[in-house]
């Protein structure tokens, strides 16, 4: 999984590792939360129009679960299954830092409903895209705005600092998304390659 | 809050109990899920008309949380907190037993996520209307037919057993719902009474 703000170079990498896995001779599923389900599709867009309601907190964290459910069971573990290697841009980790923190929910409840959403489903690895609070911010005002964007600076500094806290959980693997593309994607290789995944 | 099989007699109840606090002076909230917030019509609304995809139990358990989760905080507590007395059709016991148990989720599991969405907020009374499972069977039949309704016996066989098991939580009132409107609600009235509820 690829794991980091909005603008850490998730996409980038992404492409890049399927490249590499296409040359193993390896099948390769790239894929992005929602995850182009029909329901996931229509749950994520329900979330982000919702700009005018004031949504509760806990309806957004089960909202996004409920998406990611889909993503998991429909597309995620069928692909594991045939033998896929799975890439895929944000999973439970992004929940904890933006519902978890972001909205004030904690970490621990937010991670429970995933657990349920997910059945527990983890994968091999993450690596996590640390991009520095000022960039985050400064790509975020460059972009067009969404509900979440619309949320405010107080916001993504929570966001920020979730992902902080977060970045020692066990299966993280922090990378310095402040390098250059190439050097990113030879950091994650070396990762791979070493643990054998 | 009222429980109970489509067709016990939730809102015939209701709306006796509703003329019961009017008289009584009290302000009364009658309400039922998803309670008639925007975002909990569209998330029902979503779960009932997909009845070609088959949605995965967890997202189906997940989405009924988000709705429940508007509705308490946009409505019922808010309602709650200016004094009135909400009634309401329908709460976490219907996914206990729907999700719980009819979808074989596991009825830990699933009020896991309700306590979550609801933030444990508590009804003081629940009455759980109890009909036998052949009249059930027989009212779906001359009904017509949404997502659950076609999902067959089988299920609704589990919610049967799933209410049946219930039936022993703390706070929950089991009437039988093979008496008349006015018994039913006769029996209500005394427990509410004596209840001081």
């Amino acid at each position: 999984m690829l794991e980091g703000s909005d603008g850490s170079g998730k996409s980038t990498l992404a492409e890049k590792l399927k490249t590499y896995y296409d040359h193993l001779g390896r099948k390769v599923l790239l894929t992005r939360e929602p995850g182009g389900t029909q329901l996931g599709e229509e749950i994520r867009t329900m979330i982000l129009k919702n700009t005018e309601i004031e949504m509760d907190p806990r309806t957004e964290a089960l909202l996004y679960a409920a998406s990611r459910a889909e993503h998991v069971f429909k597309k995620i573990k069928p692909a594991v299954e045939e033998g896929y290697v799975v890439i895929c841009e944000r999973y439970i980790l992004s929940s904890l830092a933006y519902q978890g923190y972001g909205r004030d929910l904690g970490p621990d409840q937010v991670l429970k409903i995933n657990e349920f959403a997910t059945g527990r489903f983890q994968p091999d690895v993450t690596f996590y895209l640390k991009v520095g609070w000022e960039k985050t911010l400064h790509r975020k005002t460059s972009m067009g705005g969404d509900r979440l964007e619309l949320a405010g600076d107080t916001f993504f500094k929570k966001v920020q600092e979730g992902y902080q806290a977060l970045e020692k959980t066990k299966g993280i693997q922090v990378i310095d998304a402040s390098q250059s593309p190439e050097e990113i994607y030879r950091e994650c290789i070396k990762i791979l390659e070493e643990g054998n995944v």
